[in-house]
């Protein structure tokens, strides 16, 4: 039974999150030492979750003779430069999303590991909760037929950070925040080999005294003719609002990962003490999660990444996920400009997809359009006529 | 206390649920006559709703002695004929959606009425359910400050006659069909001052074996900066999806009108007789709704109807409204086609509405992009540079 | 089309429902003549609706000449003398719930009625919701099999008037109050023929400083075998929770009538004005109701009450439902004191109902408990041997 | 970082969960040797679970060299003879609910564990689920006040195995089988201080042919004044329904932990493969569960136990609390019995808990029994007047 010693990159929410996981239930990897800029912000972490080394240097952390595995949880912009310097360590690299500011460095960052054939995991947590693990293998299964369209949406009232909010550092705003998410999210229930094609979006500044986009809406195409559509704000009330759906041809996929997940809870304000984490109000009715780390996908991504360490194999979310996801966001902000649907400008390993199978039944020639039972039991037919293509309607006697 | 005799022309589907909501309860108005161009199905609806007179005369129905208000319920490629003989006849006309099958044949029957002066209702049930009744009444007093983004869906596996199926008797498809509720909708939630501007349309036909589109979304652009957004397919899967989701600067509002109401039903098929109406599976969880003629707007809507025109003043939903939405869905398939937003085309009366407003408020003069509480008490700023536009943190003691 | 005139006998809060009711949407029916004890009240009740006539003499109320139906909306103390009286006026009588304080009372009530052959109606609303009737309707039928259990609930922070408070005035506390719904709700479910045997029942004054019970727990077992439940409290924190559980052999229904019924809202006290009805908090998650005289019964309850009077035939529920409410809310209190389960003491006229079916199966002779199919394919039986009782598994090809 | 062998004493439905949670995510713990009385179904459980030893002698896999603690996942009438081995092998033992058939036999494995000193551990999963752990955690810290009322409720189509089934056997029905679970959440609620003093049972065995009962609804009246309520049933139709709810005089809480968590899917029955575990119809709206592993408490409760075991403290579950439960189903099914109420024997270990706080303020010397502001601002208080306790309204300027 293998385990790993991670460097930690980062002391921000992520890296409290990440560490939560790795040391949480009966975990067997452990975060061994710590990097942060800020000497407070570092110490406070290393309490916090009783961690050993600490440093204010990246290069001890990514060198640190313990380690073998370096997690990434920085601002946007040092991606690039750090991941190389990981590379060039020969350890593993894990990395937070989005993986860059841009499709073109998200490529060059690509490449670099791939030169140096170290272990690559691209950390999107919401592609591993376990409702959309199930959910994700039971579309695969074919149980939902041709997925036809997915919305995916993430907005809550905004990030902690002030990076976050700095359209240079951050490469972007709300989309790059958590349409990053989204994107990965569709792209698993359309299935991988299918190719985005062009994006349409649109995006605004609405309430924010910022350059980036505070709101954003955004209809991505794929080969197979599905529609992936996602919704981000940095700017909803009422706490993190996380749903995606999915329509097939066959069924439907409906998934709420924050908001309403089977614990409710009104609250006076009259009681003592605590009452429960991340909620806007604590009056009220309030929806709590039960447990946070696990729900959003913590736990099955680190497990994923380790294990296919361990295997030999690659992990559900690799680097070059990451890039397709910059190069669809690429898209989104090209056509917010153009205000044209913008095709995605990528080098495509993923094979084709084909177009969603029309399942027209044929009615003594004529396409049948739809069919119905009547109350008296017989059926009637809406038929597509096939000469004319006129659809006309049949009663039949069942 | 007045009462209103009704001549109901067509007995489809909208022709019962306009009756049953007609005679339901302890209404006092009633249908005296009724228009099919069916005999058996004319006899038939004569029938189950007790009522005394039929014709296959469109002529007849509508100079019916008794007769005051006029509902059409026919296709939408007979709209234009039928309101005009209605209001030549100088009766009060109240017709179903869409008004027609585009703006310009609207316009048209917009013109046609108001010469003649006759009392003239959109039949939009669905800006009338108790529901949105109460949401409109709620955002419109500001309960929820600005409203920034609205989205409305509407799907199900596809309509019930042969003509909607049919583009040029239609009009359209799944927008034509659907997304006029949608587009209504959403301009009670942004306001009816708030002019419609451009729009972007994805449409597709994945499924069904016709023309016109099974599956589209769509979004509007509002003066204010709001956006709308509406989905609509005829290849839903579980019944009939009817959500609207409004966001604003101050609240949320989600509403569900048909598949989780309250009513949740599990049935093992083991039972006998009668499960529950208009359910895709009469096995396992079903979700039935209380009173649709109640829950989906009709009641409420003809209230409305009879008790404008016995104030003298207008309906909620006009024939106005009627060809604004008709002009909304004009730019939605012009956009499909030319794959950018385009504008709308409408001849506008509502006036205008001003910018949604940033609420930046000031710290040493910097502008407040987010304040936070930490967990030790203090406020945490994110701030943008009052010279540079740069955005950094700030921890205050609070 | 008949219409009826009404004299309303209280201005409290039921007297505001059941004239937003009588003067809803286009109803023919109207309240002609209005009686309080207060002038004051009795004046503002008048102009808020609309109503020509007002006393303060319940004599002049009942024996107003317009008047054909008159509606006790009165404390429960004054529901005998007053009952006795319209009866005697020959009039028709309409008593809101509970009927009476006890099971004499009604049952004195009961009599009088009868014996002067007045219609008389029993103005149990939370019977005659869209849901109930539905589920009601689905029950019958046979749809969810045999019922063996019912749950009803009804708690909210307390009633708005002294008397309500008053174990002398109103008979009880939240059984009285509250309980009397439930019972009804459940008779409906386990069939009106279904003699209510005997009760159990838990009270206690945890909250409040009265004298009566705030909180209730009861079961009634049922001649068939089921079990109805209901819990009632006036301490409840988080709005008016009303739900209705069914558990039958072949299928389950859920009902919820006020917290969650597909209208959410997310308030963050910032907005201006108007948020929602009948809600403890205006801050955090609300959940309003579109149209609550309709959603609680009170439109379609009237509805039954003229019909019924118009086509001489009795309501669903009558003034023997409310005698039969109140035997078993006896027997509650009696086993509240007595600790033991007692007999519903009532003039049973209902009929009889067999034991719920035992369905088992057999194989080779043995009792079938459960038939599973294995991930194999194979059936795995659980069997009760037929000699010895012995309950044994046994795996099949299936 | 210590790790634990474990013996696994079953290879039941059980088994497979607590060796699901001890294999799973990167968990450091590993079960060493499986025992089965079963060759085939041993065989197939360690393929299954990639486990090395195997045996069908108990005291083999108890005394396993590698093995320090042993897991008793086998029917309830083996638990005592297992556990005395288990503790006289010194080694720690953690036991499947119930503990035993009745309090009597739970008191002797409960003596025996603590004259031996060996830690013990009782395996109630769904205390431990990640929604109950942060529920327990907020309602301990005041923030919904005093507890009034814990209602749990636990349904299904009835067990897998035919032992469950068999009186003798398993020490009862219904109640056995998933009222132990239902106590142990109530008791978390109202706080395991608080002494259980009485209970009164409703049972009955409705649809399966056996002895046992398939219902059962019991009250638990606490020394806080506090009620607990549990509903079991082997005859519910819908998949399995877990739900706790919480009153407390300052908030409530609703739990549900299988059947509405935020992902719902529709399946037409014409989609390929795989739709989802545990649900009884394959078409219809279903309900899964994201990872039921940890959503059923599997994996809190093993992180609990060995991270207890290795800190020298007791379990939040402990052999003392199994054999509470056992006292308080000893006494339901006493009072099934008796038709009374039935005093829960016990030697009771937990200390005294006041009665819950009446919270009436005063005003002018009467009390408060509630206060209302009416829409116009003015306050309305219902008093119980300080002489007499006749209770009258009394409107202020607020």
């Amino acid at each position: 039974m293998k385990s790993h010693n991670v460097a930690m990159l980062g002391t921000g929410l992520i890296g409290d999150f990440y560490t939560m996981a790795l040391h949480g239930q009966r975990n067997r990897d452990r975060v061994s030492v710590v990097y942060s800029r800020s000497e407070e912000r570092g110490r406070a972490f290393t309490e916090r979750w009783d961690i050993s080394d600490f440093t204010t240097s990246l290069d001890e952390a990514i060198t640190h003779p313990d380690v073998d595995t370096v997690v990434v949880g920085l601002p946007n912009f040092m991606h690039e430069e750090v991941i190389a310097a990981v590379a060039d360590a020969g350890k593993a690299v894990l990395c937070t999303k989005p993986l860059a500011r841009n499709g073109a460095e998200a490529k060059r960052i690509l490449d670099k590991v791939e030169s140096t054939g170290v272990f690559a995991g691209y950390l999107e947590d919401l592609c591993y909760t376990p409702k959309s693990l199930k959910a994700i293998e039971t579309v695969r299964s074919g149980a939902i037929g041709d997925v036809t369209w997915v919305r995916s949406r993430e907005t809550h009232p905004g990030p902690h950070s002030a990076w976050f909010w700095d359209k240079e550092k951050a490469g972007g705003g709300a989309i790059v925040d958590l349409g990053c998410h989204c994107i990965e999210i569709i792209r698993n229930f359309v299935g991988k080999e299918n190719r985005p094609v062009e994006v349409m979006a649109w995006t605004d500044t609405l309430v924010h005294p910022i350059a980036a986009e505070d709101n954003a809406v955004a209809l991505i195409r794929f080969e197979s003719g599905a529609l992936g559509q996602f919704e981000v704000s940095w700017t909803f009330r009422g706490g993190m609002d996380l749903r995606d759906e999915v329509a097939g041809t066959e069924g439907t996929i409906w998934l709420n990962h924050f908001l309403r997940t089977g614990f409710e809870m009104y609250s006076s304000g009259g009681g003592a003490g605590y009452v429960a984490e991340k909620l806007e109000s604590t009056e009220g009715w309030l929806f709590p999660v039960g447990d946070e780390v696990s729900e959003l996908g913590y736990t099955d991504m680190f497990t994923d990444m380790f294990d296919s360490m361990e295997d030999g194999r690659e992990p559900q979310e690799t680097f070059y996920d990451g890039y397709v996801v910059n190069a669809i966001m690429d898209a989104a902000y090209e056509s917010a400009s153009s205000r044209q649907w913008a095709p995605v400008d990528v080098e495509w390993r993923g094979g084709s997809t084909s177009r969603i199978e029309k399942k027209a039944g044929l009615h003594d020639g004529h396409g049948v359009v739809k069919e119905e039972i009547l109350p008296d039991g017989r059926k009637k037919l809406m038929l597509s006529h096939k000469d004319t293509g006129e659809i006309f309607d049949l009663v039949t006697e069942g």
